[in-house]
Parts: C-alpha cells; sequence; structure tokens
C-alpha cells in the first residue's frame, strides 16, 4: 500500500505550531548569480542551530502527549538533526538522548551536549540498533531523523515560507539525504507554486536517491560508499515514506561533484557572507553546473555547521585559485 | 548655533521610503553568549551591498527632486559607503561617480564597479577634493558618507527594526565611525526604548570618539594613526553634525583592541555562522570585553565585506589558538 503523503494542511498546521520557535529565515537576494537567472538564498544555516532541522524536531516533540513528553526522547544522527532534537528536548523541559556515529565532526557533538543531551557515541552503520535499546530501556520517544510525517511537516515551513516571500518563483533547488526536507519543501511548493520545477540536488558519491527516481524505485547504497562525501549531512538514503513524496513532487534530482561542492561553500562565504556546511552548498553546486530553468530560483542553504578547519582550508583553496586566475 | 538634530519622525519617514527595497534584517539569537547577558545580532552583512550603508544611501536618493536625479551622484568613501550609493543609483536609475583611496580593499572597488558605478582612485586624504572636483565638474549631488541627516535618518531604520523585535532591549552595541549609524540607531533607541544603554564602539587604534565625547569636543586624530587599524571601516571621524546627535544619544563609547576585533570575526564565523569583516565585529569585541550591563543585549553586526584572504587568515589563527588550548 502506497504510504499516505503529508498535506498542505498538515504544513500549514506544524508552521502554526513553530511560529515564534524558530527563525522565519529571510529571502536574499544573490546578484551575483546569472543575470539570466535571478538567484535567492533560503539561509536555514542562520536558525540558532545552524540548520533547518529544528523546524522537524520542534513539530515532532511539541505534537507529543505529556505523557510521553515526560519519558523524554532518543534520537539518532550525523548532526544537524541531533542538536535539533537536543534543542527542542531542552525547549520543552525534556531529556534527550541522541545517539552518534564517531566519526561526527567533533563540533556537532559538542553543541549537542550544549544543549544538554547525553550523547552516546556508536560504531559506523550501528546507530539506529542503538537508539533501537535506549527507547526500550527508557520508554522514551524516538524522534527519527526524517522518516515520520510530522518531521516532514516540520520541515515543509520552510518551503510555505518561499511561496510566501516569492510566490513567482520558477525553481527550487533542496539537498537530499533522507528526503525530510526535499519532501516538505517540495510538498509546500508544488501545491503553492504550481509552475515552479523542483529539483533535490545530491552528491555524485551519495547519489542513491537520483538513480533511484530514474528506476522508480529506491535502491541501495553501502554506507562506507556514501561516507566518502564531504557533505556529511547528506550521507543517509530516503526512506518509503520520504521516497514516495520525492517521486511525487520532485522534477529531478541533480547531482554535483566534490569540488564543486568546495567551490559553492567559497562562494557563499565570500559572496552571499555566509558560512555554510558542504550539504548546505549543494544547491548552489548545482545552479552552478547545471541548466536549470531561466526562472527565478531559490536555493535551500540547509545548514551551516562546518568544522572550522574545513572552512578555513576551502577558503585558502579558493583564494589560491582565485590568484592563479588573475595571473 | 547648536545643529538639528534627526528624530524619531525623520527616521519613520525614512523607513516607509525604504519599505521593500532593502532586507529587514532578522534579529538573531545567539545563545553561546554570556547565560547572564542574552545577546543578539541585527546582521547588516546581510544586506545586499553587505552593509548598513545601503539604508542612508537608499533614503538620501530617494529625496533627491528630478533635476538632481538627472544629474547623478557623486560620493567618497573607504568602501561601504561607495557601493551603497553605486547600489543605489543603479536602483534610480542614476549614473554615479565614487571616489575610493587607493588602499581601498580591492573586494569593495570590485563590488563598486559591479553595480555599474565610475570608480575613481585617489590618494591618502584626498578624498574629499576629488569629490568636489567631480560635483563642480558634473553638477551632481554629493552624497556624504555620514555627514547629512538623511544619511542618518536612513541608518537609524536598523534601530527601529531592534526597538520593533525586541522592545525590551537593555543595552545596544553599534560601532562608531562617522557616527552616522550610532547616530541614527541611538536616536531610534532612545525614542522607543528609554531605558536602554547605548553604547558606540570604536578600535582602540582610532578611538577619536571615545577621547571626544570625554572631552565634550571633537578632538583630531590622525588619517596615519586612524588607518592603523584593522577595521578599515572604522577609520573616519564623526562631523560637527554626527558628534551632536552622539553626545545626545549615547551613554558612553568603548574601546577595543586588533586582537579583539580578530577574535570577534573568527568567534561570528563560527559560532553565529556569518562572515563579518573588521568593522562589523568590534560590537562583539566590546560585548567580550567590558562589562555592559546585565540585559538583553543587540550588537549591531554592521558589515560583511572583508578580504577572503584576511578571513582566512583570522580563521586559521583561531583554529590554531584553539588546538593549542585543547593541548
Amino acid at each position: 500500500m502506497a504510504p499516505t503523503l503529508v498535506t498542505l494542511a498538515d504544513i500549514r498546521s506544524a508552521a502554526q505550531r513553530l511560529h515564534g520557535s524558530v527563525l522565519r529565515t529571510p529571502l536574499l537576494p544573490a546578484p551575483w548569480g546569472d543575470p539570466d537567472r535571478p538567484l535567492w538564498l533560503k539561509p536555514e544555516s542562520l536558525q540558532e542551530i545552524g540548520a533547518f532541522k529544528v523546524r522537524g524536531a520542534l513539530n515532532a516533540i511539541g505534537r507529543l502527549g505529556a505523557d510521553d513528553r515526560r519519558r523524554g526522547v532518543v534520537a539518532y544522527s550525523s548532526g544537524n538533526h541531533a542538536q535539533a532534537v537536543a534543542y527542542a528536548a531542552a525547549r520543552f523541559g525534556m531529556t534527550a538522548h541522541i545517539v552518534m556515529p564517531e566519526e561526527t565532526p567533533r563540533i556537532k557533538i559538542e553543541r549537542t551536549r550544549a544543549h544538554g543531551a547525553q550523547v552516546v557515541l556508536c560504531g559506523i552503520g550501528r546507530r539506529e540498533a542503538v537508539a533501537a535499546e535506549l527507547v526500550e530501556q527508557t520508554g522514551a520517544s524516538l524522534i527519527p531523523p526524517f522518516d515520520h510525517p510530522d518531521i516532514i511537516a516540520g520541515q515543509g515551513t520552510a518551503g510555505l515560507e518561499i511561496a510566501e516571500d516569492l510566490p513567482e518563483v520558477g525553481t527550487v533547488l533542496i539537498p537530499v539525504s533522507g528526503g525530510g526536507l526535499a519532501s516538505g519543501v517540495g510538498t509546500a511548493i508544488r501545491a503553492l507554486c504550481p509552475n515552479a520545477r523542483i529539483f533535490g540536488v545530491e552528491p555524485e558519491l551519495a547519489a542513491d536517491t537520483a538513480e533511484g527516481l530514474r528506476r522508480g524505485r529506491r535502491i541501495e547504497m553501502s554506507i562506507e560508499d556514501r561516507n566518502r562525501t564531504i557533505a556529511d549531512g547528506l550521507r543517509s538514503q530516503p526512506s518509503e515514506l520520504t521516497f514516495a513524496h520525492l517521486q511525487h513532487v520532485l522534477d529531478d534530482v541533480l547531482t554535483v561533484s566534490e569540488e564543486q561542492i568546495r567551490s559553492a561553500v567559497a562562494e557563499l562565504a565570500t559572496k552571499a557572507r555566509l558560512v555554510v556546511e558542504p550539504s548546505g552548498a549543494v544547491g548552489l553546486a548545482a545552479y552552478r553546473h547545471h541548466h536549470t530553468p531561466a526562472a527565478p530560483t531559490v536555493i535551500v542553504v540547509s545548514g551551516g555547521n562546518i568544522e572550522p578547519t574545513l572552512l578555513t582550508e576551502i577558503l585558502a583553496e579558493s583564494a589560491a585559485v582565485g590568484e592563479d586566475q588573475r595571473d
């Protein structure tokens, strides 16, 4: 049986629940884009936790009943969902256990702990199992990173805001990992801006959804393969639920190389004055390297939690390339 | 005779004129501040030209009559005002000549040209004279960087927005150079939030206003001395008009060292995910190194036009210090 899809009404209801608890990020004009394809950025990197994930987490936790809230929450995540659940749980005065892979960037672990959550580190590929054990032990509610209608509806509120701020939007570029963001934003845009083209964006090294949509079914890519991309937030694969949404709302999925992602991080820092993590920069990489339609384009800049040393390295590379080109 | 001061009504009228033409920047929570002194950022670095200056320029140019508009505008500036006037003139379809000192960061020159303005480079201390010659030759209107009520009223719109978004604000920290921003924002906050403390912030190496307010009159500091600070946007001195405003609206001017400014640039990049120029970071430096009142504090992050090589250098320094501290 096909899963029931999240509706515009669900997203509107999430927006009411989130009002005042998340930043309504502005749509930033980016006049340094291609003159024929006006460019706008939706900087979710400016959320207090540095990523859109706070939208889904607050919506899901906000819908828990009083008994569930007393037992706390558990989540597993490579990073931004971890901070989101930690933040949302703290806002509701709840305890949170967050399971994170050992290779998670240190900055994301530190920031998750800073919200008062208990961080449980685990080996590669083990996080779902460890989270399930914690749920068993504590009776807490599992807040999944993407595989839940409340999460999808919460992420979709970013799409509502885009449609409100730029109703004539022609192209929307959204990073795809587990697919919660693209499912939610895509659902909102599809409903409110029926003429807009909606593209997911994946790293070439973790392009399971691009391939899956082409074949009409989810495909499996090993986690070792997916871990090759620098975009550490884009190493998950859609669930049955999010894949069904993506099939319904996306026109296509575009892929970008590692070099293109690094360049886009540098371009966002120097031209948009935004610190963006690799996963958050894939939309700009796709805009720069694919022939998207000549219409106002919105890029969802999904997050900004990059290791300072990586940012420094990417900026230094980019400055060196710039010097070469001027010689 | 004491100059006539800009009023809240002037600023409200500027806000109407600017509505839809400038970004209404969000107030960003900064939970990584001191727990006893809640911190918020007003990121004017996110304006399309990367700085608050667009507010004053659009207000001043928007008030020119049809005849004046035909003759174009002239401005002189070390950078951000240049881009602001170039941008505002282009929006009104006017020609703009911009006089810039030869030592201006290249990125600011390039971006001024990108708005279609003619850039005229000049030697140190010569920009006022060169601008006056251009006005004489072309009949264009001079748009001064700060010494005009329309500029002050335009910059003040950022203060209106702070008062609307956080009426309980207790402390406001505003960079001071020529004083247009601090005059305008200070006037709005003083009128709307009478209990707030309002501080200007200057680099120690260009602290003419701190000293001037203490003595009750403007003091002269040589441009060679002022040019020592890395904060290239804070090397001007108030005019009679802005000094009169600053005397009226500021509680005091705090000063910060070069090292504190560099640290604040790094902190804004890593914790607020904002690329900020040194001049835009002095508010955070003051917050970190002065005992400001224990009340919600708003820092006006005035601009983000930093040379990529300088940003890279500062981030690398900061990462090295971080590693040392962890050893």
